[in-house]
């Protein structure tokens, strides 16, 4: 068998450990050539790639990024490449793809798949959010890279006396909030899926100090929005930071507390380091195991289907399926989160 | 309600996690009191116990060990208990005892529960092998500590091209062994599930040899063992460590490996480090949403059950059922693994 | 003897571990009574402490932050409080006062000390620009947890082919931004030291890509500038965070380059995190040994001086020495960086 | 110029670090050519050796190990070498060699320098034994896996009520027996320099239970020993491990405590974890200014030298005074660390 592998869209630790256990299953077990498409589907559709052998994916296990490189590609454009595409699977005698990417390249898997190509996913966000499995393989190291911040920063809101608003990843869903803010003992939690009230939270934050405590920690996502009409925009509402995020919401928040509360309030945003390095233990096996199944899924002739957890199953989930909708935050583990704040 | 809380068997990242979320759910959102008892089992038995308010959990979150201290008293001393224990519970006026304990704990518990006591199990191990959960906190802690330990191993047996035995915990089932080793590639991992021949491990780790490469890490669950007649046991095949394991299993398949590939081959036994120390954001998680479930299920009145991860759920599953067998590592997960190596 | 012991200025990790090694040599081995002033400064001018016996200093080392509190107060403030200090001494029937502090406190214990208070300072900041010793704790933690972070974001830089330019702690010296960057192998490194000309910068960073390279990291000083007249700049300029930052480096850079280098770059604010939490070895074995030399000093009735580490050995330095200038990166040490990017 | 380079001895992290700033120092600043011996002197007897440019270090900063590989070479066996290794040189065409080794490794290159080849070395070793360098790359690493461990034992040795004997690396030395004690908070360091006497030792740990304790940490240098007469050894005093240690002084502290105190006490030996994986930013600065300054040695003809720290500044020394004698650690050193016990 002939199989071709890209990754696509932004980073995501544990790439390298998918590619890695898709050329071992491959190679080692099958007998299967593999090669590896450079820049995500630019690479596809630019005919851009170089075979994948044991040697090419030594050492790469623990490595953060992606040793194929990757790019932000719309799936708009890619229709118009469905015919390049085929044109290239054909020349180079592919029996199946597997693409490894977030929502936006799962929905452009699925139209090359229902174009009938041999597509087999790979689901990755570090934002948690593919309905159809339960939990991505990213998530877990950007998690653990937020929790690590925020135990850090306990003690120095503490030592100061303040209130540290701290923004992490998750535009349209608030599990990495919600994980981190759960693990470091957050004392407040916004998160897109729950537009907070202003008062409600300068109130919930206030209580703390009046109960005699000295210093306060909100996580928040960075897609969290104030419930219309709550919260007043100014100027700096605007996304401070390029062009993929809307706004700085730690920032605004930050203001909003200090003035409200009369407390020193500083807004952290932790950026970038969520998204790179050194996977967890947990991202690396689920990623390996994505990789191994995703070969077998490819032998069976299971297409158009991504790989998904399911307990402690990997199973076959129809890519229209896991296109539909995003998973988001449900009530119940919001009201989890915040009883114990 | 009042509600009386034990920690009890061996150290297991999380515990205070689950002790701060019971007295925090517990206290907070339903007005209960809570008490701990001390050090396991023997705390209720002799009604050694103290309140725990908001004030004592707080900062435990990320903190190893348990505030409460910890003991191991076997299930069968236990039964003889049962009347002091009721005596205990009766004079206390406790309408609820949640207990945080591994296979032995549990046993006990549903023993308890079975003579009438209002129990909510929370199950503990960093061994993972409890039935009737998918995962158990402690788990990614100990994986964790483990695989970044064998990150760490590897460039030295690099560098010295030798064959490294890292024996890691699991007397009775290999998933440390198996997620450690997968998540840092390791070449070949011996788990007490299958018995191993020496002979095929060492034309393995030879093949690895042959193919070029310099150096070998196998990773050994401590309670892995030779297929019979596989391999003898010299005078050394006895417990080198103290009381609580039967063999030191990474010494014996060093002096084997060394003597068969004619390699330095050296024994790195992890010991007690997967067992203490600040838990992962995941384990966190987890033990926060068992002890936020277990005071739900108890002010629901489900009493002689015990709190389960299945799938994204915290679910109650009895405790006559997830006592009755060890979750072992199944074969198909062991292919996962053997493929990449 | 009685010794007081304050902490001031801004969290660095390690101030527990100073605190904790005070108590211990004083108390265990001199039988001296201590006790703790809260919040720094502040609890000497109103007479606000506590005793601090072994049990205060339990579990401490290893924590971030300082169980005394910190504030900070101008050092003009303080020369109207010296007498207020002497009565509170006085009343207190104090032998020693331990202030444990960066510069601005240090030149305030100078003031005291030149007062006629028994004055032994121990220098303490994240920024290592304390001139009369080698190296301060708290800058290790610091260094490495930019350090860290600057691992992590290699990946992410490289898998998107961007400019990263990541913000380090350094209003007035670059050891921050000098140490990390070196330790991450940046390709260039800006500090308050030597204002960077923004067409050399650009080239330097430029040249990256013209060798084939994919991606660039360029650490930056908060306090970094550009060389007079070398770059414009735009109304973003003014301070993002809050009041004591003079202007966002990392954003005036990241539009700089991106506009010169037509590639994609992105600044990452590392913030707070370089200052909170757990303090590495290196730093707890640092502090640990300046307290005990501090109550040796006090011992000594050597007063008006501070700790310092001169090579291997901890010495005694005068305070009005120690204040006098700033320790700044020598060109040497920044030659030494530059060449390895 | 052209100049060899070769890593001889154990595995420390940092060589990597000193191997790249030889190459970038060299090849970027001065236009040298820069070649590696294999699996250190070995490589240069055999003639076994490769180019380096710039991209053959990329990316290893950070990388634990060697990437020329190891051995270990006696000294002795190199006299008889030092002919065919000047064949070699003058073959080569080498105008400078600079071995990265430990106290061996300096003495071998000892002999060679004063057999008049071109030699700069740099001194390397986990147990910061040697006397002529404040401190040596690879020490700072150890020490802080050692802290890390000892920090996660802490908890659990809490939990279970426990005696843990923990061995770090140090046959000769205590020095990251000391540092890392210190760092931990360890209640008794036994080191080689210092040899133990049982009685002592079992008092200073049981005065901890009699004041109301519950565990006890003693951190144990691998080559500490008791005082002559002190303790007998029974038949596991022999090494357990394989050829290089003498004895496993955790085992034989372990069944001494336990008996002695009543307590159950268990060993813990850390091992090879100490000297592999990722170097600490601090290692990665020390390791990369060595590498710089012994390229600049070269080029101002100071041969038969090494590199050295000396405060924040790095000298030349000559090899014959370096290799004299061991850095131990002095009495007043061992005095700080047992105060804060």
């Amino acid at each position: 068998m002939r199989i071709g592998v890209l990754t696509s869209g932004g980073d995501c630790p544990g790439l390298n450990a998918v590619i890695r256990s898709v050329v071992h299953r491959a190679v080692v077990d099958h007998g299967d050539e593999v090669i590896g498409f450079h820049d995500g589907w630019k690479g596809l559709l630019e005919g851009d790639h170089r075979p994948l052998d044991l040697d090419d994916v030594a050492g790469i296990l623990a490595r953060g990024g992606t040793i194929l490189g990757s790019s932000r590609v719309q799936p708009g454009h890619l229709v118009d490449g469905v015919e390049r595409a085929k044109g290239h699977v054909a020349d180079l005698g592919l029996d199946a793809i597997i693409p490894i990417g977030g929502e936006g390249t799962l929905k452009a898997a699925n139209i090359f798949a229902e174009a009938g190509l041999p597509i087999v996913g790979v689901p990755k966000t570090i934002d948690n959010d593919i309905a159809s499995t339960d939990v991505t393989f990213g998530f877990d190291t950007a998690v653990g890279v937020a929790t690590e911040a925020l135990d850090r920063l306990k003690t120095t809101a503490e030592s100061h006396q303040r209130v540290l608003i701290v923004e992490v990843m998750g535009r349209h869903t608030g599990w990495i909030a919600l994980h981190s803010g759960m693990a470091a003992g957050a004392h407040a939690i916004v998160v897109p899926e729950r537009p907070f009230d202003i008062e409600e939270l300068a109130a919930r934050v206030g209580a703390r100090f009046e109960a005699g405590k000295r210093f306060a920690i909100v996580v928040a996502a960075e897609g969290a929005k104030p419930r219309e009409g709550s919260m007043e925009f100014d100027e700096g509402g605007r996304d401070m930071y390029g062009h993929e995020r809307f706004a700085g919401i730690a920032r605004q928040l930050s203001g909003e507390l200090e003035r409200r509360l009369g407390k020193e309030a500083r807004p952290v945003i932790l950026g970038h380091v969520q998204r790179g390095g050194t996977p967890t233990a947990y991202d690396r096996v689920l990623a390996t195991r994505f990789g191994w199944h995703a070969v077998e899924a490819a032998h069976r002739g299971e297409f158009g289907m991504l790989t998904a957890l399911r307990g402690t199953d990997i199973v076959m989930v129809p890519l229209a399926e896991a296109v539909k909708t995003l998973k988001t935050v449900p009530t119940e583990r919001y009201a989890e989160a915040e009883t114990v704040l």
